[in-house]
């Protein structure tokens, strides 16, 4: 069989767009509804989609322009678990602020839940804000945040692995439900955590979550080429992502991992017209709806300077960005994406904004569906994508209008199912199920999936 | 109206006799599958229970000989949620083991997802197994998780009346979503946790989850007095209760609180039958079901005594609970129970493993549906109880036996709804919705719900 996409829908409240609850069809009024969520869901996987995904951050990002998440991740996957049967669920949960045991719970009973289908993305969570909800006046450093994460890691899947898959017996006749024997304490004791276990609950259908990594920073990427199991990225030009492909697959590899089972998935946000001044002009009409005031304060946010004095029309000075930002706890790869943009393509203020109002530095691409599926297909064939995750600028109307026209051409193409094969987000992601490391009794081959 | 009986089922997976997993029609083989605890969910809402329950604790207790929980309880309770309209849904979560912060989102997600029917359970966790899974070597002084407790409870109330009722605005037009200036930065600072805050997201339906409390320790009892909306407590007679029941309304009444705002539901495990000699042969089937080993295990757990020389058959010696246990870390308000029960019965070993294999020290009674009906009654007007944690030995048999019998007679006595008056559980509970703390205009009178 040729080789498939795969495909997420990233769920972002009224859409990806920044503006989009200002569009006179947004649903804005319906975003601390459930349902609104669940319908969502129910699309994706109607056109079988790999995955959700809901990205995360426990702190309010303190603006008055757009609505915040309404839900905590793992509970809304949970309520999107009850009304579907086959499509991922990946959701995001940070290292830094969490107990191994509670996240290990957390993402368990999801997985076991949803039969199978969760994901967890794995982020350390920069910035000072989060880290005062949680006790600290300053965030750690990306050097000891990923050091952190990588013990997180390493506890967590111990207490994932730590019942044996068939630690339970449940022999009502001798009155014996557990194997102790199979249950193993996992007495981790790490720089940043001691846990000592084990896990309370039985291993789970998919054995561990699908692990996925979304940083792109030089410890992003070695900490997904060593675990990361998919990675979620933002690049605006195909040799960038072509260059973050080699090196992710480069880095999969020295870890003795295979390339195969680490699946790069650039964001793509997606305005389809049915011809390209329609989708410009619908790509037009959203950036219209903009709040300079709130794309420069997102801005400075990843830059960490003042544009204040700028003017809107005029082009953005070369090299503003360059040495920009608090090395430290700043976002030095969507920095490189802002300063690759402004260093390749001169473009107004104005237009900066509008190019970041989309997917917040992912990339904002506007065509017909044949135009859409053609740069899908350059892409993945091209050495820099195993699959997109799907931002739509509009929910539900631009995921519907990404799955009925783009999504058959794909299909056509053979690059893409029309059926799902298998149950488990694992399945769909072509991963293998991972043995327990404390597994006692190994089946000689197979019968691992 | 009559004073009306607030009714709980408290979800245990096959059943709450610890043996209920042997018997031949327990649902053993189902309790890792979502569908069995949403079909018991929906079970007890067309009997118009007030609430289903968990309990929780971040630890394996290192049994053989039971099954333990295969899911964590908020994301149970969200997937049961999603299949319901109206029962409450009440997850004990953990003070001395969370944070603030994301306790906060995981309940505010299940009351959003559930239209307002969230309560929270909450416990400070004892045993040094559990804090092993947390980086500590020994589990803090009763003392000291209780004052932790209050902390918590006060950061996290901050932190869900961060957001006032009001504060978001959704404008389009202004292209304003929030008013700033009604979200709050919570600046909390105490002696164990530090969280500035504000919220990451709107006020839920209830405002804040029902407050639950568990603990009958002197600390638990005046946190009870403090916090607690609604308290769950073990007591084997009419006098206990009584006694235990007038005590936490002194004590809410000393905080200047409403008593009536503060619902005391004993646990009650009833073994129904159509005479009161079958519903005794129901209860000594289970109890012949029992493993003598697992409940000297449970029992030496409470007590801290070695109990290995005793004879099962041979009265449990008199004073031999005097003084035992770890006074800062086990459990002494069951243990008083138990010990009362010697004192008072002189029950053989066995017997009193009988007597706590049904509820672990709750009240568990045999009898007609009359005979149950009436004791509840009795403790219902004899100021013992505002209604009841209902603990069926076996789901989902022993639940449909109690609802489909005790039920009714309750109804006939005017005791009991026949109809769901409100949508939240802090309207089926007769509990207000509180104010914001951070209220900047409150409504004149009323409308508070």
């Amino acid at each position: 069989m040729t080789r498939q996409l795969s495909l997420n829908a990233f769920i972002h409240d009224t859409g990806h767009h920044e503006a989009s609850w200002r569009h006179p069809d947004s649903g804005v009024d319906r975003v601390g509804d459930i349902a609104w969520y669940q319908d969502i869901a129910r699309k994706a996987e109607a056109a079988k989609l790999d995955a959700v995904f809901l990205a995360d951050g426990p702190v309010w990002w303190g603006t008055s322009h757009r609505p915040s998440n309404q839900f905590e991740p793992i509970t809304l996957l949970t309520a999107l678990a009850t009304v579907t049967d086959r499509i991922g669920l990946i959701a995001t949960a940070s290292t830094s602020y969490y107990e191994p045991y509670n996240l290990a719970r957390l993402f368990a009973s999801l997985d076991r839940i949803s039969g199978g289908r969760a994901g967890w993305n794995i982020v350390t969570t920069q910035g000072d804000e989060a880290a005062a909800n949680f006790g600290q006046v300053v965030a750690a450093s990306a050097e000891t945040r990923y050091a952190r994460a990588q013990e997180f890691l390493d506890a967590i899947t111990r207490l994932w692995d730590s019942w044996e898959d068939d630690a339970v017996v449940a022999d009502r006749e001798s009155g014996v439900y557990v194997d102790v024997d199979k249950v193993h304490p996992i007495d981790f004791i790490g720089h940043f955590l001691k846990v000592k276990g084990p896990f309370n609950a039985p291993r789970t259908p998919q054995g561990r979550p699908v692990y996925v990594q979304a940083g792109s920073s030089n410890e992003g990427r070695n900490f997904a080429g060593r675990n990361a199991e998919a990675i979620f990225t933002a690049h605006q030009t195909l040799a960038d992502a072509q260059a973050f492909y080699a090196d992710i697959k480069a880095k999969a590899r020295a870890f003795g991992r295979n390339p195969d089972h680490v699946k790069v998935l650039p964001g793509i946000s997606p305005f389809i017209g049915d011809t390209p001044a329609q989708a410009k002009e619908l790509y037009d009409e959203f950036n219209r709806l903009t709040v300079p005031a709130y794309g420069l304060q997102q801005l400075t946010a990843i830059a960490g300077v003042d544009l204040s004095d700028l003017d809107l029309d005029k082009p953005v000075p070369a090299g503003i960005f360059d040495g920009a930002g608090d090395v430290l706890n700043n976002n030095r790869s969507r920095l490189q994406v802002v300063a690759n943009i402004v260093e390749r393509d001169r473009p107004t203020l104005r237009e900066l904004l509008h190019r970041l109002a989309g997917g917040r530095g992912h990339n904002v691409v506007h065509g017909t569906p044949v135009q859409i599926a053609d740069t899908i297909q350059e892409w993945f064939e091209g050495g820099a994508a195993d699959g997109f995750n799907v931002l739509p600028p509009l929910f539900p109307q631009h995921l519907e209008a990404f799955t009925s026209k783009v999504v058959p051409i794909l299909q056509e193409r053979g690059l893409f199912r029309t059926e799902y094969a298998g149950s488990t987000l694992r399945e769909h992601y072509g991963l293998p199920r991972p043995d327990s490391q404390y597994a006692t009794d190994l089946p000689v081959a197979a019968g691992q999936n």
